[in-house]
């Protein structure tokens, strides 16, 4: 057997202690599979002396994780810090600096540095590599990259924070109301303490800008991604889109229009026998559409310990597989980063579709005659409507609609027509209805 | 730019001229991700003179399949014909001999012989790839063999048939029997003429063999697959189905007993609650569980010209990549064939689970008196038992019965103590319940 791939592992949280359980667990199997062992050799963490989930005694420490690629015991290092700059960054530039391959699951330093990243591993010819930087444990970096290569991808979308479902399918099972069911999520660990990085989208938007950039051969453009959370969704809403045929779901979507790119994270009402509206719990679910391969879903567990370090040493095995013959590793992107493509932002604006509207109004006479004016005047068809009672909201009555399908543009420009409108308490809240 | 990627591509039929549209329609980028382009250059058909739907004159035809290998103008050659053994095998044996890689969409040709064929590719040093073999254009065997290689699969199942599926469903949505919408799949076209490898489970046999092998780094064993198909479904079994919770898939299953692999290809009761219970139509969906990325799931088209050409194309964009020092080329099944172990097959005997039974009787008093007796000296404990009355079969009653769980022994010895039984006028049929 050939020597082992010697790993420095950079972060020793859940995920961190994650990897050094699974690279002891399936030693052998990883061993058989990659042609040779892969061994964590080298750990480093702000805190050495913080209590650990695992024991660290058989791991050579390094105080300083910037420098861990340039170490000599060191073949790949495996960065678990996060945070899109500081230490992370400059870990992973000095990395491949010094001629080492680097595995990440840092989804925000990929999204915002991932096009910088990925040229210095080109120009070392050394891998970066990142599948668990979306959508946890489920290879679907690999299957966008790899598995869908052949096609033309038209549309990727998914359901791409944990967190965010774990609350949209508890507010629908119990009908209860957003900061109830997050407090609750809190308390259980399914959402952080500070959760506004998942429950404002900016996490999906992160996920999203780089399948996006995978899926197109586009430059990745997270500054590009229009995001908005769930924050905003009432319990109310989710009955009403139930009562349509209908769930919510926190969705992300990237599609191309003509050389322009339109990303978007955004709640959306899922059609009850679309395959992503019985994605419920923590669970993530990518769907990408391609011009021969039709839909291709992937899904799995989008967070914790045990599917994050599966993405990550699947990572280290395809490294660990090119150099023994067994594989090669690829440029990060698919292509090279010199030849993807800056697409342009693309304006929602002539996208067609449907759209769920919801206003809470003053309860008092004209109000319906407004809303609806407004719509007929922007050349917003309305479908259906309906008008809910002021259980709970003092004083405040709930108008949701659905359109028939239209550009979104008259749906803003109905919007803007409404704008500062004293007869709405709260401003109203859009959402797409995904197609079947 | 490098030199194309020159194929040779062994069968004209749907697939094939699938490969030839998607090798055109998405040259420019498929040239970009691989790093050079793939070019088809030669053909062979059986009957050159047949009408094909796409034009061949832009390519060098040959005669004989089996020296397309060895001609100096072909790097890679795709076999379409299908078969297990034939033009086929000879194809393979002698593209690897020849020292060129080898692409396949033949199922029961890998199930038969991929051992063989894997050994010479090895020996070859040349890539033997076969992702379209196994549920058309879901990248599947990549998902396994690369995105999950990290964990031990504990078990790997799924919806390997969409003939199969589309004719479930179809039963499902309309209440009718088997013969009636199997008549009407074939006049659509989406069951052959001769449906006997659908239906009897054979094809998604053939398939699980290859799943299984690459999941738990066995040996191919097609024959010890248990095999039994969907002929014997009737209407009233998918509506008690329905009235329990559950829809009835022809589910493919594998999983390690100790050193042994228990293979089954059955119809099987899945809970509403089951991401495969809406798998629809020609869908297919695998389903692998690892210790560690827990459930992961892979569904598309399961067949198709443009699915499986998606698959067939991204094995030759894998091996363009191998070639420009930016792809992947393993052994063909994750470890080298003399590591794959040989795992004795599995008794279902021990295997713990719920089962649902039917019983076709004679409408006479006793029968059920008979039946009970015979569970309970088995050991078989009924959780709920129905008799529906004699709606069509001319004096035959229905009993179909749930079982708490237990091992299959006891059922396999209730069904024993009651064959040859007068009472009962067919033999009963046993479907599984799928855990959650």
């Amino acid at each position: 057997m050939a020597e082992p791939l010697r790993v420095a592992l950079a972060g020793l949280g859940t995920v961190g202690a994650g990897v050094i359980r699974l690279v002891e667990a399936n030693a052998d199997l990883i061993a058989r599979r990659a042609g040779r062992p892969i061994a964590v050799t080298v750990i480093s963490a702000r805190d050495r002396s913080k209590k650990r989930p695992v024991d660290l005694t058989p791991y050579t420490w390094e105080d300083d994780m910037v420098i861990l690629g340039e170490r000599a015991d060191v073949d790949v290092v495996v960065e678990l810090v996060g945070g899109a700059d500081g230490p992370a960054l400059s870990c992973a530039r000095a990395t491949m600096e010094a001629g080492k391959a680097f595995v990440t699951a840092n989804k925000a330093m990929i999204a915002h540095h991932g096009l910088e990243l990925a040229a210095k591993a080109e120009a070392a010819k050394v891998a970066l590599k990142f599948e668990a930087a979306v959508a946890g444990g489920i290879p679907v970096i690999k299957g966008l990259r790899e598995g869908a290569a052949a096609n033309e991808i038209e549309r990727v979308y998914g359901i791409l924070n944990g967190t965010c479902n774990y609350i949209l399918s508890t507010m629908e099972d119990t009908g209860r109301d957003f900061a109830d069911v997050l407090a609750e999520a809190q308390a259980k660990g399914f959402a952080e303490a500070d959760p506004a990085f998942d429950i404002e989208g900016t996490d999906a938007a992160h996920k999203l800008s780089i399948l996006a950039a995978i899926a197109f051969g586009s430059k990745i453009d997270f500054l590009g991604v229009e995001t908005s959370g769930i924050t905003r969704l009432r319990a109310a809403d989710i009955a009403q889109a139930d009562a349509l045929g209908y769930v919510i779901r926190l969705i992300g979507m990237a599609e191309t229009q003509g050389d322009k790119l339109f990303q978007r994270v955004q709640p959306h009402l899922v059609p009850f026998d679309h395959p992503l509206a019985h994605v419920d719990g923590a669970t993530n679910a990518v769907v990408a559409e391609g011009n021969f391969s039709g839909r291709l879903l992937f899904q799995g567990a989008g967070a914790g310990d045990g599917p994050t370090a599966s993405a990550v040493v699947a990572d280290l095995i395809d490294i660990a597989r090119s150099t023994m013959g067994r594989g090669e590793i690829g440029v990060p992107f698919s292509v090279p980063v010199a030849e993807l493509e800056a697409m342009a932002p693309a304006d929602s604006g002539p996208r067609l579709g449907r759209a769920y509207i919801r206003f809470m109004v003053a309860d008092r006479p004209g109000v319906l005659a407004e809303i609806t004016a407004a719509m007929r005047d922007a050349g917003v068809s309305i479908e259906s409507l309906i008008q809910k009672g002021r259980a709970g909201d003092a004083g405040a009555v709930m108008v949701a609609m659905v359109t028939h399908e239209g550009p979104e543009s008259a749906v803003a420009e109905a919007l803007r027509l409404l704008d500062g409108s004293a007869s709405l308490t709260e401003p109203p809240l859009v959402m797409q209805l995904l197609g079947e």
